[in-house]
């Protein structure tokens, strides 16, 4: 062995998610269904390429304003980052400086306990209650910071502001991070408690309801001030991540207001067909508020399901780790997509 | 003071470096001043836009290969990420992992300092000589790890290769990083010496000889096992960084040889007619290799040079720190905008 391997960072070895091509029916990652609005294509066709021999602005202007536009909040109330996982990221490693372990729940996005590891931060696991909600009681003690998805993920449950609120309030020595992945497809944003409380930040993706995971574009909506902690922190070791493609991309995204809830709107519509039809076949199911549903079934097992349907190219998200090793969770894609896979179903389960 | 302000990380404010618009003859970002390769404009024009709903491949599978082929090495040599901001940042926190200080020059790429400070890595720098050369031997002593780039930056100067290799030969027991992200400009490649060395890591970028600073990518190439670590630290906590518009503009980068081949002729030539007209004008400047000159004037103060200049809409480059208080740094634009600044500093030191 060389002396050098020594000082390489172990790491969990991981291996990337699925991403099968060819024909299959792909509902595995939370991946939109539609296209991206048309003013995207439009946006790449006509793009002036030789921009791209320049270094891309580090203050992403158009996007942020583009976004401060949309929500009707000031631009210094906006950063933007390469994927919600970068903004995440880098909430993490400006705001949780404490000695004091974080608060996130136990069942949740993986990549917190990740990030936590990556930047050294102690964290505790709050237990979701039996029936997988997020007990507000279990954030008020003293802590260095929490976080938590909502609606959470993968249970797809979605907390009222109220609830929300009470964590934030509760809190008011830390930084409280609502990660809204999944909001659009729920309810409303914790946006609007922005000027109520001063340790408030809300990160939103593009991945999800604006069709672009394949852009990489996230944001933090907060008060100047923590904006301004962040692209501080951002800028002191990397001024340039957003590239020129998504900047221009990103804004036309945001522009087609009328495409966006139009998508929105079929995903939700079919999400609760897909729910009458699970229980028709026998499914248990959280009440999911986000564009895919938790389930299991009392009398299959989940992972001899997920393998079946896997060979029938239908693909979902299978962990198998504790409390959740009879869910799978199923993306909601097209109504064409989720009606073969429910044939698939009839066959399987003979019904 | 709100009790979570103690809990914000402090960070040096940064202004990000000055990105003019409109009518400007821009040498200060070492940018290249001809467009990508045709085949990048193509791309985005045809590109299938339904495919941006989805999550990138993580593994950059399309790029890996093709700069695989490009290189003449095997895929599995070969990591891409955001920018060789990334790569090098990803490299730090991958193999930097020892109480020991690693090395690296004193007069260098800024950010150095930077990703050391931020995963709380010890350092020394080294100093040039006078003639701001890096000294070999400057390196053999006990260290962590050794990073340099060359050429280096802002000087300009290229090592040879045996003193590349003479510094990576006394450096078995640590990873010797080569950042060459000029090296299109300058001379051999330590490429040739990944065959012969366990412990060396060589880093490029698309921003200088490709023209695609907008697009952000970069990459690494060294042995299949110190890429594999690369992944491995990547995966773990941020799988999905470049995008698809990345992806696709960048093999089709590395397609077009003979673009690539031409543009960096086009600049060597105007850099060594640059050095000509430099000297006529009395400046005195390193024999750079790179796509930049770093030039002092005996009879005039480096700052009220920039400043003129700037007032011109000529942007170069100006620090004003130890050591090179009297220099600026020129990047080297087209052969039409380097006649333009060379009329106006003819008038300004009326020759």
């Amino acid at each position: 062995m060389y002396s050098f391997e020594e000082n390489i960072r172990k790491v969990e070895p991981y291996v990337p998610g699925e991403q099968p091509t060819g024909k299959v029916i792909k509902l595995n990652t939370n991946e939109n269904p539609y296209p991206p609005a048309k003013g995207v294509t439009e946006a790449l066709e006509s793009m002036n390429t030789d921009l791209l021999r320049k270094y891309p602005d580090p203050t992403a202007d158009i996007l942020v304003k583009e976004l401060a536009d949309f929500y009707n909040v000031g631009e210094e109330q906006v950063f933007v980052g390469v994927g919600s996982d970068d903004v995440l990221s880098m909430c993490f490693l400006t705001f949780f400086n404490s000695d004091k372990p974080i608060f996130f729940p136990d069942i949740t996005y993986s990549f917190y306990e990740v990030w936590a590891n990556l930047y050294r931060i102690p964290y505790t696991c709050k237990e979701l209650d039996k029936n997988f909600e997020i007990v507000p009681e279990d954030y008020y003690g003293e802590n260095g910071g929490v976080i938590f998805p909502n609606p959470n993920a993968p249970t797809g449950l979605y907390q009222e502001l109220d609830k929300v609120e009470d964590i934030i309030r509760h809190n008011p020595d830390v930084i409280v991070i609502v990660d809204e992945a999944y909001v659009d497809f729920a309810g409303e944003s914790a946006r609007s408690l922005i000027d109520k409380y001063d340790n408030l930040i809300v990160v939103q993706t593009f991945s999800k309801a604006r069709s672009m995971a394949g852009m990489r574009i996230g944001y933090a909506i907060s008060n100047p001030h923590l904006i301004k902690c962040l692209n501080d922190v951002k800028y002191s070791f990397n001024s340039y991540t957003m590239n020129q493609t998504s900047l221009v991309c990103g804004v036309e995204a945001v522009k087609d207001r009328a495409h966006f809830e139009e998508t929105v709107h079929k995903i939700i519509e079919t999400r609760e067909w897909a729910k009458e039809e699970l229980a028709k076949l026998g499914f248990e199911f959280l009440d999911s508020k986000a564009n895919f549903i938790f389930a299991k079934h009392p009398e299959y097992d989940a992972k001899e399901l997920f393998e079946a349907m896997k060979k029938e190219n239908i693909y979902v998200r299978f962990w198998g780790s504790r409390r959740i090793e009879q869910y799978m969770r199923i993306t909601i894609g097209t109504k064409e997509e989720m009606e073969t896979m429910f044939s698939f179903l009839k066959r399987y389960m003979n019904k």
